[in-house]
């Protein structure tokens, strides 16, 4: 592996592990056994690593926002939707962790983030959209609006949460929670018996 | 009033409209046109304002996580609840707006902080149960507490989510807006005409 990417690698798994602001570019030298000299000819700052790994978890993040536009969508689109957000957040957690602070420090960073929230909003009412022509979900325009918003606070902020009340959990158990939670959020809008079947595959994704 | 006094209402001021991480100590006895010296022989350093000023919103936010006990739940309460909690928020948003940066500066804060989250799904979870009970609400148990963590996640990070999105209203759109995300949350759950009811009401409020 080039030591750029080495670079990146490690940032990133350090900052997940300890939280962005107690890594420092030394910090991440040392873990590397590099000296600082060599790190700051790849990148300035460590402004500059949160900037590329940003970039890294945007693409990511963009690939698991793209509905499935060609064909008729079903609940395990909307599964498999969550089931990327939540992943992509959860490998870059640090971002999560720490997103008021990274963003204020850093306008460009806040501009595309926003970005991604939007699209997350947009995506969550092309999916809900999809299941109601499907039949599967009854639901007004207002109401998918009103859903789709909450969709996003709850992924965005699921993390956050847990950590606050010290719920730290493995990757399993973050994601399992965090689906199940927002699928809460669909169920009551599901007709008939998808509803009970979501909830029977929710309790099998929770254990 | 008291410069102690004083001192606590012109930082809550400040922090609220400039962000807690941007206004110093010195800017506080600008602001209010007194010596530094002065500052400090009332508080230790700013970590100290903050701390005093997040006592005041723990006791206001405890008063609205009282959830009546002595007679049957109605609406009314879920409303009267959600309004005074978001009250609150928006009066200390300096604190919601840079969450993760505060806590993890004062460990004695993310202690209380915690308590006050496990607090207010506790009393959501009373208020949806005192709902049942009045045959307003229809829910299992499991169902309630999906929803209480999701009410409490809404209510938390509302603030923030607007703020990213660029959606900076007065106290009145956000209380507005909060509430409504919140009741949409708990609207499919009600019983027939209490439904319709809150949709009016949702839009009564929003306008």
């Amino acid at each position: 592996m080039k030591t750029r990417e080495r670079i990146l690698e490690t940032s990133l798994q350090l900052f997940n592990e300890n939280g962005e602001p107690h890594v420092t570019t030394n910090h991440i030298a040392d873990e590397m056994d590099i000296s600082p000299g060599n790190l700051y000819y790849h990148f300035r700052n460590k402004d500059e690593i949160v900037y590329f790994l940003f970039l890294r978890f945007e693409h990511q993040m963009q690939g698991a926002l793209e509905a499935p536009t060609s064909r008729a969508l079903n609940m395990e689109d909307m599964w498999l939707y969550l089931h990327l957000v939540f992943e992509c957040i959860w490998q870059y957690r640090f971002l999560y962790r720490d997103l008021d602070n990274i963003l204020s420090r850093n306008k460009k960073l806040r501009v595309r983030f926003r970005r991604i929230l939007e699209r997350k909003i947009q995506t969550s009412i092309t999916i809900c959209n999809g299941l109601v022509v499907a039949g599967i979900m009854q639901a007004n325009r207002e109401e998918i609006e009103a859903l789709a918003n909450n969709i996003s606070v709850i992924a965005t902020y699921w993390l956050n949460f847990e950590s606050i009340r010290e719920h730290h959990g493995n990757e399993g158990s973050y994601l399992g929670h965090g689906v199940y939670q927002v699928m809460t959020l669909v169920s009551p809008y599901l007709t008939g018996d998808m509803r009970k079947l979501l909830y029977k595959l929710s309790h099998d994704y929770l254990d």
